[in-house]
């Protein structure tokens, strides 16, 4: 049932969700075996952003923002909210107005199953927003939703309190207990990401570096 | 039936139209009541163009943009051409000369929901283009359609002479009778927008500025 | 059948390639008569890039990019990686990694029908990408595909060692017996271009430039 | 604006409505000069049906049906509701409860660029639906509408008292004044089209009926 | 992680299943607080099915129908088994012979975030599929998944063991804890729903049954 | 260069052709090693029919179905027609007067990577086609395509005189020199099939039947 608002969530650490940001999405999916991403059709509004932040999750009716405005006063320094609509919405839920206030209680950005809109003032401003659209078609504030329940966002389970991993390659997440296990995955995959990329920079095959050859012929491979 | 070009078109006073432009889409489609915005899915091919000008209007065939040469005849200085296809199509009906001659007739852009070309000419050239997407499938010129007369472009009834308003947040419509007092309210909402937005930056919540919390409490919100 | 690797592919001249590259994708399209180009939403990962090159093409499983590995091997200097899944997927089949191997063996740049990931690092290494989406779900290697045989991607047939040109408008398939032709024809074309595009800067017509008025009339045009 | 209900409407002459559902969509299309038609993502929630009516319009906010209560009280005998929510949305409007309310008032039938819901007892009911989706996800009553204006309907301006044709092979909109004269072409068609597929029927080909070949050689068609 | 089975799993009475699928899908959501639907592009293979049962999870990967096979094994009279690929993925990863063997467990039909095949010979063998296709491209057996783990299929969480209600309008998940208490609400709601539809088929209006008049002229609604 | 017609084309023999047919498109695809699908997208107006044909290959502008008429006089008796847009388009390119025609030269079907119209009479009159969508928009005659060159339709590549087969899984491409081969191989497959489908309706378990078990162990799967 909608109009719930949880008011104490539980957070991952600080630095804990500073190391994930600068993983970044790829490394950090893969760090803990291939899950917890998003859809890929939810986008950044502009390049280059890379952030990681605590879940204030929201789940809203379609083309009412009413919620957003009930999450930001949730808010903590180094959060992310993120909002799913209960069925599917193109609608710019959130714009820059929002985004200032947002800003103002320490929100590092938003990640939206449905639109949003100004994204030349959100620009402006630094606020990263991964989206599934763009539309200046704006809401009502007209029916309850949830704060701080557990959501599906773009396909993926969220529990408040969650870190959400956002970047250029798109936007994953880490569950609360297990962000630390995850990060050290994570460093120890970078360490060893870097010495391949010498040897392949050099001219070495990816055949050879992983001892392929074999297996790939054990399957049938036939050069002509 | 096709084969038809309204030569007299009315449209809105400069001043009006370009005052639109500075309030930009989200705005002027609040101000407006919410109405006239198109399709989310046709998006800029580069960003940050905000323009505003009259819609000379084109009814194109599928793969057929011979009625484009018809329109740049028809196109006054601040004019936007606005092309619908007869059924949808993604093909390229537009490219660098197509702009070359629509510039010289003093147009500000193209919205168009099939596709474009030359989009790295167009970029270069500082000719804004909003479309459904971007295909160098080029046209053929072989049948006819119709130019000044009313469409219905990516969901949106457009009249010719209607004010047309784009930008980074998409495209929306303001009937021409309408645009002096859609500018009027839209210049009203920015006045009251910044003064929210200075107290929003300052910390202060949007459940009290438009004093919320009662509404809520009526409707049910329980803080857990 | 899957699992066969050719190793020999005849390749056209490099300064046709590299011609065709300067001619870009919307030119020699036209010029090859309107045949060859691949789906629009085949979309660069970062705007500007305009490459030509040699097919070496891949078909492989949904989410399994083992077969790119092997495909890196056969690359020559000035190829292009062209890798068409044997059915639909989003996954992020290529990365930093790859690239850095297949830059190393002079590639330069890869059309896939599917997702890449590590944008940013792509973007900053000047590898350039058209790909259907960005994701970040990476593939395993546990199934075999083929490479240097013909495939269909993105709706284009291609053959191995056919030429690819690809820029902001798309990509286009040019076949490797025909390219020289092509090349030809696109640079008349583009002479023919330039004159018109002075006489469109300087007011001209399109509707005189080409005749059209009498035919426009033959068809029953009517201007009211 | 929302929040308008205009409760007079013209309606066409109901012989001709029925004249119009017996002609069809693809017929009705054609002899009105190919306009009219809705996108083809509509889609009847059973196959056989074939219907006509005077539009009585919704223009609905997303994921809210309320409007519908309104307009069912619009309803005369022969009309036939059509929806179009002001954003895109994919919730079930409408189920068998509104649908037993249409029906005693005499609805034909729904038109509607959203989902519909209990297509089980729709179909047992024989109250046939053209909708963009079926999803059993209701909707709230919160927020206004308007009932009786014109809308923009899956692409197609439709008027209040516009006369709606649907059948299995989508919807069509005729403008209430054009009706009589659509009615009259949509029959000669008719009767043309029956002679001529008796000839097709006996083995002649469409390029000798319709005397193409020689205007297929002059545009360069090549045999070979 | 990929790779794991869990055998057993804790299911809701069949009596309370029994129920449920009597409901129907549009009940059931509406009877547990709109919450639980799977999305839309789900449909069934044929018209008519109306089906309850517990969930037998699989997360596969792209294109691998192994842990079919694993499913299967933890099969219960009753039960239904309910698939999502770890990415988007069309290919039809089940047909007749896996469903010759499901239906030898219990099995009462398939939900499945992808495609399907054999669907002549599911719809005569009267095995209902809710898919998100139809595809005669099968999978191959490589790549390990887990089965009886919570997945997101369609943008539904579910747990192995929780109530999956389908019919003609789509999928719904109940959990299995709320099943009961679901159950009785929807049976509430049917009841309420019947005298309302009698009084609808005599031609009340909802406006007045539901008391609207006041509440709409309240909010602004205006006659004209 | 579009404005070709190939009169003469091999075909492969009517009892190939035939049998492929009755192993449907499923059994086939598998038989020939996975190739040859057309994208799942292409889907039957009316549920049941099986055929298979030769190929009568048309390639055809956007919104233009001259070329059907061109193809119509080459269709030999069992052949299929096979239509593919040079670019993505909607319109009802076929309708029940082409099929007449083609019904009259012996023509078992239509497959079409774009719109057909007249569903109800072509399913009275048994015409089978798979298309992409279902659309009242007519075309025009007025653009040359081509008739029995190669194309590629719905992401498959096709020669004239291929052969086609298609029921309610979708549609698959035989090459014309292969079809007796995978017939052989789709006999073998549905020989082998039907043993298994007795031990599985037995409720043996395809984990025992083909020895899975070890795999999946030796891979890492694990029972909890």
């Amino acid at each position: 049932m909608a109009g719930r608002v949880v008011r104490e969530i539980a957070r991952a650490k600080m630095e804990t969700i500073d190391g994930l940001a600068g993983a970044g999405v790829a490394t950090v999916h893969e760090a803990q075996g291939r899950k917890g991403l998003l859809a890929p059709n939810l986008r950044p509004i502009y390049p280059g952003a890379r952030i990681a932040g605590s879940a204030v999750t929201i789940s809203a009716p379609p083309g009412d923002n009413w919620m957003i405005h009930v999450a930001i006063e949730q808010l903590c320094e180094g959060d992310i909210l993120v909002l799913a609509p209960t069925s599917s919405c193109d609608d710019g839920y959130f714009g820059d107005l929002l985004a200032t206030s947002a800003m103002a209680r320490g929100c590092r950005g938003l990640v939206i199953d449905a639109g949003v809109r100004d994204v030349r003032d959100l620009t402006a401003m630094g606020f990263p927003v991964w989206s599934k659209c763009i539309s200046a078609q704006g809401t009502v504030k007209a029916t309850l939703g949830s704060v701080n329940v557990p959501i599906v966002c773009a396909g993926a389970a969220i529990e408040p309190g969650d870190v959400i991993v956002a970047d250029d390659d798109g936007v994953c997440v880490v569950r609360r207990t297990e962000a630390e296990a995850v990060l050290e995955a994570a460093r120890a995959r970078e360490a060893n990401e870097e010495a391949k990329r010498l040897r392949l920079a050099a001219g070495e095959l990816g055949l050879d570096i992983y001892a392929m050859r074999e297996k790939l012929a054990a399957m049938g491979l036939v050069y002509e």
